[in-house]
């Protein structure tokens, strides 16, 4: 189901393409940003089959998100064509992994919408436990590893300061 | 419309009584992770009306979000009543600010469900380019400035790595 | 839960506020026509609570929507406050019924901005069948019975003519 | 952009193909009722830029949504491949007109989940008044007229009874 490879993303990041539904655009005529967390849920369903061999029932339900970090580069209006959605592995540990994500516009737009990154971590649905990654998900994960998108937020490191929470 | 405060939030946060709709539940029956960034949107057309004093038109129009970090921390079912939404400013710069988050249950059940940082950008509608805060703009967001929910990718400012983008 | 009533529906229905989200508006800046459709389900949900005294999982699960017609009077724009959704029971058969719905603006408001009609199925879960109707269901249902709304196409009960299917 | 088409609808229509979204489930993990409206939605933008030839801005946004009714035969589970969408023309007048829908599965599965009816009028944006439909709308339109579904609320045809609202 790949499309055309995009520029900037790792070799190994699989590129989805995801209909844009004219009602994802809100008041403003542009996609709303909220949508595109569903454009990435989107890409990471297709993905998760595609790197699992899998179905959505063995996987999918033993995959909880736990955070998720996106910057908007530029407004996205709605076009008849399916934008394009790179995600690919940016990080794995015992128990967790994170994707990275890039949103570029239809097959000729190759003009980069969004970034992002999604950790996740791998479930025991009988316990309600985190579970320790299976060798076959480590695997299909390190097999499209990647460095992650830098994000604004990242500006922190340079400079932390205190925080509440 | 604020509810009863929230702990751990600045005290100066606005906490809104949100509404999650039976249909943001997804297939695991619970509330979908995307959905809590629709909260935030919520909390936010009702704080900027609270902060500003203005009508949508006249401000919500002028600010763009440009980047968002959330982190889930125990999933939230369907509750009749609404959950509560904390937001507060957590930095404001030039032509910037952060909004913090919080959102806990429904009136009684403080449970911190998930945390969140949005950065916004004031802009010129007529020009189509960044503009400088108003006097007026930072003075509202002054008044409601505290400490941002530290979060997950925070750890990477101890711990810096390449990353491509 | 209830507010204050509107004119036009039967005195024995129900009237819900409903939270009208910033994100109801699509591109032409009005509530999009399915998310009335959304209304409904919403107010359908406080409903049950309220007609059958019971909580989601042993009523909810067991209703199917079988049918909807709905017919749109004025363009609604978003408002703070929730606009106001009027249900009540509009038939009841064997093992099904139908729900009558009227949607006006926020308190202050009467607009009547669009009217409904839902055919609900009762339904076993565990044969994965229509059932009848229980005897508290149809007392709670024939408690809060009134005449539907017209609807536009009910003129074709003037006209018949050849339809396939 | 029509694929295989499918049987019981009208020759002249279009069928589409329209991507589900893991997310259009609801927490019984079948497609929630509400969203076969969106679907309906999506076909349409498609149709109208395939029946008018034109963009968007020169022709949805001069159609508004006047009334829906649509029945629901089986419900439908998430799927990878698309739901496949025929939608045609069902009825023309002078400033108004009324498409003919069913939804069938993914290519391969030719189960018929639901059918429908949706009416639109012409819009003058400039006068906010309905419009007379112009030639080539109707042209367009007549090229693709069929008989509309049989819906489960046409039985009021037969026995037509006092409706208040």
């Amino acid at each position: 189901m790949s499309v055309h490879p995009l520029t900037n993303v790792p070799d190994v990041a699989l590129v989805y393409p995801i209909t844009v539904r004219w009602a994802d655009m809100d008041a403003y005529a542009h996609v709303n940003n909220v949508n595109y967390l569903r454009f990435f849920e989107e890409a990471r369903v297709y993905a998760f089959k595609d790197w699992f061999g899998q179905d959505r029932d063995l996987i999918d339900e033993g995959m909880l998100v736990v955070s998720q970090a996106i910057d908007y580069l530029l407004p996205m209006g709605f076009a008849y064509a399916p934008c394009r959605v790179a995600v690919w592995c940016s990080d794995v540990g015992a128990a967790s992994f994170e994707l990275g994500y890039a949103v570029a516009g239809a097959q000729g737009d190759d003009t980069v919408y969004a970034r992002g990154r999604v950790t996740l971590v791998s479930y025991d649905l009988q316990t309600e436990r985190p579970r320790r990654l299976g060798a076959a998900e480590r695997e299909a994960l390190s097999a499209v590893l990647g460095t992650g998108p830098r994000l604004r937020s990242d500006k922190r490191a340079a400079a932390p300061r205190a925080v509440a929470g």
